[in-house]
């Protein structure tokens, strides 16, 4: 049977997922919420008829949204995820040990509970005792915290819609503010090829540059997001992302990854050249 | 009007792009070649269906299988290369001064003669006087050359129809013959993502690792390829890919690039942890 | 969000409707059987991935395959169904008082039982005490009568799958025997424009003039089968389809219906020039 | 080679043709016009993206948009044609010896250049001597006529675009005027089916109930139109359409057609009751 879930990458650019089922669709009080099984990718959530993970490809994503940072900062203990429902991104933090505890402030409850149920590869984790969650709007969470977290992960779904205001400012500066002295934010930066996506990354990297003394961006290959080209933005108030990190001691925790390795750790802030031009168009 | 040109990447997963108009369609002696105006992706060249390059993306491709060895190479002064008859891969060797003269062996006669008038943008410098070109097939071509060339460049089509031999044990073999002592052999590499393509990217590296003492792969984002993540292959006499490389020279060249450049060129060859494991399975 | 079911009425030819939700997929022992929701056409069954009903124009289907016959026989009181486990075609016969009994024979219980539950528009008269439902084949049950319906109308699917067999001669000649003598048979009876449905016409005609002495064909426009250009075959021992019957008698059933009328009943025996050839080359 | 040619036909409907390839393709300055060869249909005509006509199953509208007129008017000598530029009405017209003049009124000269290049199978005709071409708005030609034709056939293109004038009230009106005492007037008609068109339908139907005497609507089923259910309207200042019609005068024609036959002609005019309905609604 031909089913197909499209996902328009532009107005002229259309890449299509051949379904079998779809396992669950509901409409929350935030958006439209689609967890799909099919064949290539094995489960697909869209929120709002955009892929935000599918089984097959999520790891790439995760592992490197996480273990970055992770590797980068010396004693991360006390960690926020804002957005991340899906739970992917605690569950790649849960595999550390050191971690004392995971903030998760997801907007929307309906999409915790349908990853509950329908993805539990990415969401098995969610009951970690270390991790609570909290069903809130994270722009007026991070309000009211301060020099508070080792790690910020702003793990948000693109700058239209429910995570429109996680791209501005206010809200970066309320992150910095969050953080402890030597903290770290990184977030999902979009991406550099279609038009509209290279200028939401402008956006947010202007707006994290004025916000972080460091300001850096990192790329991975994620097969089903527009162009397959990713950027996360790695924002810091002392450590950079490369120079001077003890790979050494995150190679002893001996993880299991399929993506992230240290090789390439460095080797994600080398971006290509007009990749560096866009954003050097900001700064 | 809704006119839409679909490349299946796998039977579940479909890559389209919204066609102004075809520009030029043909059927050759190899393959059907065809030429598509969009808005998106300006032209677009598709062999058999499958999308070659187009206007806004072909620069990845092109400066990553050409600088990488140009840089690594200290003085390259012939070169060769295989398939690549849109001329992508000849614009940017005529860049170098040092180049003293490209053979350029593309099966099909039609693949010149339509990129000629309809994709200047890469077969502009075809008529550079340094570069030959042979309407041959090339794993005829190479059989009955011996320690004539620097550098050997492989810009083949996929390993099935008119590609197909440039893939197998015996072609490479006869690379590494061709090459002189200190030769350097590029080819285009596949993708790790889909299966079908993974697979040929294995078969690819097992056949190189078996011809050469170095080889390596690198990797780089090409939206409009399957999965967008594309392998180069980097196969060598003497020259090791990144180490003492004397990356300093290539910049005083002051070429002016929009992908490429010497950070790059290092971190192209740190890949995820599943490939490198995909690529050790065949080692 | 874009989900869109195709089904390819050839293999150059989609049509494609936009879905909103999934509501029922099942792998039955017989075939998959999907109900959609979508916007312009409301529910919509799919067996094997083609679509049998949808909410929107089912009933120029069921009124065409019920009325014609029901208006040509002057008393019609026991009546079979074969296929038709959605329930439209029950439904239209259940509107005639004089009806006394309906056997309905649905080799696929799985297909009856969702669409209670998801098609209350086609099923909910499927519990009048009339109806018998009988889950078997019926091909063979049709074996076991003689002599017995005053109407049997074929209501299958496409003459491949689990319908396959309702497309034989010897299924035709059996229901000749189970009819009374002055019977009339009803079946889907394919397109004549695309050239595979034209040849299932072509085939089926000509097994049912061998077994009938009065067979012929009528038309009707449904928009969401292949071509929007849908036939049925009426085959008959003794009633001639349009000449001498009595409309009056009919009208006077008060019967409000929206595609059937006495004018189209004769006036849909009428067919194009090269449709009338096609059944002609097989009489 | 996968590329589709897509036809909404509404928001959350499309109708897709494999095209093999795009014959001619240019801007006018009236709308854009499209040919492209494929397998299933042919050659395909499409303007401002929808489709016009297909070689497969033109004969369908242009039979009936003509022969069904020219069966009722006893002596039909002079002849006008608005619209129509792709010569398929004309070339129905022609099969008539006692048609002594065509004018053909068609707004946009590069269809008709367009079309006699690459549709000899309709364009073969326009240049009968009997056909006088003239590259005017029909909307302004009708207004210097009168008493003139004894047929007009309105062969527009759907009521938005170029052929938005050839709906309205004023130009049906006038075309009564130009209309000899007996004479007829046959529109294309949309089709009754998807919303917008119906609207359409209902709009035209009600200006021309209020300009001739006699206005009645007929159906054809054309595959590659909407729905595949098409409509045609019949406006008459004396004859009715089917009654008291001399068939076996024009048998004796002889004229060899696909569609149209005198059966079907006054079947064509026997319609769903939703669709009496919705023009009742409007009368």
């Amino acid at each position: 049977m031909d089913l197909w879930f499209t996902e328009n990458h532009t107005e002229n650019v259309r890449f299509s997922i051949k379904v079998d089922k779809q396992l669950y669709t509901g409409q929350s009080e935030f958006q439209r919420i689609d967890i799909f099984d099919s064949e290539e990718f094995g489960r697909v959530l869209a929120l709002d008829g955009y892929v935000m993970l599918t089984e097959k490809d999520e790891f790439m994503y995760h592992e490197m949204i996480v273990h970055v940072p992770m590797c980068v900062h010396p004693n991360p203990r006390k960690i926020l995820v804002i957005g991340g429902g899906d739970g992917g991104t605690v569950r790649e933090l849960v595999k550390y040990s050191s971690v004392e505890s995971v903030d998760l402030v997801e907007i929307d409850e309906e999409v915790v509970t349908a990853c509950k149920e329908y993805l539990p590869q990415t969401a098995g984790m969610l009951e970690d005792p270390r991790v609570n969650t909290h069903f809130e709007d994270g722009l007026k969470f991070i309000r009211h915290h301060e020099n508070e977290y080792d790690l910020i992960i702003v793990d948000s779904t693109d700058p239209f819609g429910p995570g429109e205001g996680l791209f501005t400012r206010e809200f970066y500066g309320n992150c910095y503010k969050a953080l402890t002295d030597d903290g770290i934010m990184v977030n999902q930066h979009e991406s550099p090829f279609y038009a509209n996506d290279a200028y939401a990354m402008q956006r947010a990297h202007k707006q994290i540059v004025n916000s972080f003394p460091i300001a850096r961006v990192y790329q991975a290959h994620i097969p089903t997001y527009p162009s397959g080209h990713w950027l996360f933005g790695f924002a810091s108030k002392k450590y950079h992302p490369y120079n001077d990190v003890d790979f050494e001691k995150w190679k002893k925790l001996g993880l299991k990854l399929k993506y992230y390795n240290t090789n390439l750790h460095s080797a994600s802030f080398a971006l290509p050249t007009y990749v560096e031009e866009l954003l050097k168009d900001v700064e």
